[in-house]
């Protein structure tokens, strides 16, 4: 058992955070509420990113940048917007610093206008929008924005809440109703079907009530994902703005009938808030688990070896498997690129997106065990000096922890991709 | 000519913001200074985005993320970094807002310390590496942030000069002196080769002088692009930091002697600025000009007709020609999710990145000449009436602005994959 998480039974909060901690997804930072988000974590958010990204591109939507800091005049012109973030937001008062007299520095260049750290961004949108849309030949406009935003809390959670989040924010904008309730809908189906088949987190779909709806919207739905501990933590959501920030920033267009007409439109999102739903509903006592198709680093191999005269054939066995799994090529130019570097890493696949790793570090197997346990690496292959004479390897699972004897030769990108269709299937 | 293209001759700058306004580019904010990234704009950015990432991580990288806030002590911490960077910082001193008595927002909640937005993040990521690195096992540290940053300047020009702007900023850690060298000019070779490789812009290496270096490095290296008018524009920056932020940050570990050292730092970026250089390297008085290796969109195929019941025919031919290019499998799917869509828009290769679109729209065939034309496109395929009949279609390439007819069933996913790769030689 692992000593530095507690259990689930003995404290469900405070092996969520254990768990993090082992596998160093991310850590606290200097500013209150802010979090850092680690290596191991951020790469999850970047699996997250790519394959829920390929979905918003295959039905039609397009990325685009709009700006960090918005005018408070502009949160004030949707009256339920207002009240849902102000209270919250991070204020920028002033253009630059100077030391003082103290030699400390004082803020100089107060703004005309105060500016707010986006909490979101259906206000600066909605005042582009309305610079862009002129006929009904313009619509739909469907656009999708990845970005930090920053909403003040007062109790946060790593990944969970924090002050600052990552998240990326749909915003869309039609001719009609029944377009603009498609849409809402058709993204909450991308959100059901991406964390269902991509981070194997089982959802519910559901409408929330007035009070709990987004502030601004005719109707909020979200996904609902279903934790160890039986609670539901909301995983996502997309808003029905019917004509409320259309009517805000004027968002208007020329119709089919040769009038002037509002536009309907939509938002929706997700955070990295899904990292804390992947953590909580695949994790054990032993730290993280991740589901293989999602998991940046899918195998990591290494080498077992007392004498350093073991050393040289273990890791040449090691690589020898490496070139099974990625290809002579991949391994070469990693060697190239990365010169001695106590841990080889391989593209594995196709698009550049998930590697495997060859852990050449002096320390002890049992902390290597540890290492890539925790960190929820799906597999790892394990050669010593005796499996080098019979041509095996132990293949270890990381879900199951069950150990598999295997013939080096046997093992291929293909079998190791089957293997993962397999462990992502339970 | 196009007309809303003043010509490079007549006046330099105005044409580039010209080529801008044209290909959608990006367009001002209601904030001084920042800028909105367009659809069209951001896709070259998400371009760069794949390519120099895959660099990043070929040479042993990894991204993570740090917060946007960094209190103003951080920054006082190294005396050369203040001074350069304290005049243009956007200062957060608030933490939410009321309504007043006149029923207007103000400010409440003053911090304790006043945050800056982040101009760049050697000082929070130098507070948590003290964290994070203990003994020499722990190094190299070789870590990547993709972020937004804001540097508040009083002239600025879209993609070139913005207040906030899009980049990436590496940072590393080394034991040795020798070792963060090496690492500053490997990133500035990774730089020059994918400047010159993906977007077939030519550089020349540099060191900067001591007024001009980053400030709180030891040595800035950079690369300079050589654009049109025959100017340089600094288009990416290697800093050997040496001990300097290692020491503010007390950045320390305890070495192969038993003893404790100071850590040698580096740090690395590039920015939206380089699509500014791309524009300004490749573009004509009739607008963008994209290299095909990096183009968003590859392909535009227009069906040309006038009568509604060439209509059929001829967009019958063009998807077709669609499903040469992609695959039927790729076609259908778009079909499937984009629905009734004006414009179809197909993946085309592998990695889900580059697309090929179907302009279905009801526009005259000049306005969507210039609308691709304008765009950068580097390939259109065009189908008429005619060309129905005789199996064939027209060819046009933006580079060149030639024509080349062809028959349809000569046309293949890897016979544009061989067009793109002369173009991009060329």
């Amino acid at each position: 058992m692992a000593k530095n998480i507690t259990t689930r039974e003995a404290d469900y909060n405070q092996w969520y955070l254990d768990v993090i901690k082992a596998a160093q997804l991310a850590d606290y930072s200097p500013v209150r509420g802010c979090m850092v988000i680690r290596p191991t974590g951020y790469a999850l958010w970047e699996a997250i990113q790519h394959d829920l990204d390929a979905r918003f591109k295959a039905t039609g939507h397009t990325n685009a940048y709009f700006p960090l800091l918005i005018p408070v005049s502009f949160l004030q012109k949707e009256s339920e917007h207002v009240d849902g973030f102000a209270m919250e937001c991070a204020v920028v008062t002033h253009s630059g610093l100077e030391a003082g007299d103290d030699g400390n520095l004082k803020v100089k260049g107060e703004l005309a206008e105060p500016l707010i750290v986006r909490p979101t961004s259906e206000t600066v949108i909605g005042h582009m929008y309305s610079q862009w849309i002129q006929s009904y030949r313009d619509l739909p406009v469907l656009l999708n924005q990845w970005a930090n935003v920053m909403r003040w809390e007062l109790r946060t959670r790593l990944f969970l809440r924090t002050a600052e989040f990552l998240w990326q924010e749909g915003h869309t904008a039609h001719e009609t109703a029944e377009e603009a309730q498609e849409e809402t809908l058709r993204m909450l189906d991308v959100y059901a079907d991406f964390v269902q088949d991509f981070l194997a987190v089982p959802v519910i779909k559901g409408r929330k009530t007035e009070s709990e709806k987004f502030p601004g919207a005719d109707t909020t739905y979200c996904i609902e994902a279903l934790m160890q501990d039986g609670k539901a933590l909301q995983a996502g959501t997309s808003h029905n703005l019917g004509q409320n920030f259309a009517k805000a920033f004027d968002i208007g267009f020329l119709g089919r009938d040769n009038q002037r007409h509002l536009c309907w439109t939509t938002s929706w999102g997700v955070s990295t808030r899904l990292i804390g739903a992947l953590i909580m509903t695949h994790s054990d006592d032993e730290g993280l688990v991740l589901p293989p198709r999602m998991a940046p680093v899918v195998c990591a191999i290494v080498p077992i070896y007392r004498k350093d005269d073991e050393r040289e054939q273990v890791v040449t066995a090691c690589r020898r498997i490496l070139v099974n799994l990625c290809g002579e090529k991949a391994v070469a130019q990693a060697e190239s690129l990365q010169g001695t570097r106590e841990q080889l890493t391989v593209f594995f696949g196709e698009g550049h997106r998930q590697q495997v790793i060859l852990d050449l570090r002096d320390s002890k197997p049992v902390d290597k065990h540890f290492y890539w346990e925790q960190r929820g690496v799906p597999f790892r292959l394990e050669v010593g000096p005796r499996d080098v004479e019979k041509n095996a390897c132990v293949l270890k699972t990381r879900l199951s922890r069950e150990k598999e004897f295997l013939q080096q030769d046997t093992l291929s990108g293909g079998w190791l991709f089957e293997k993962m269709e397999a462990m992502q299937a339970e």
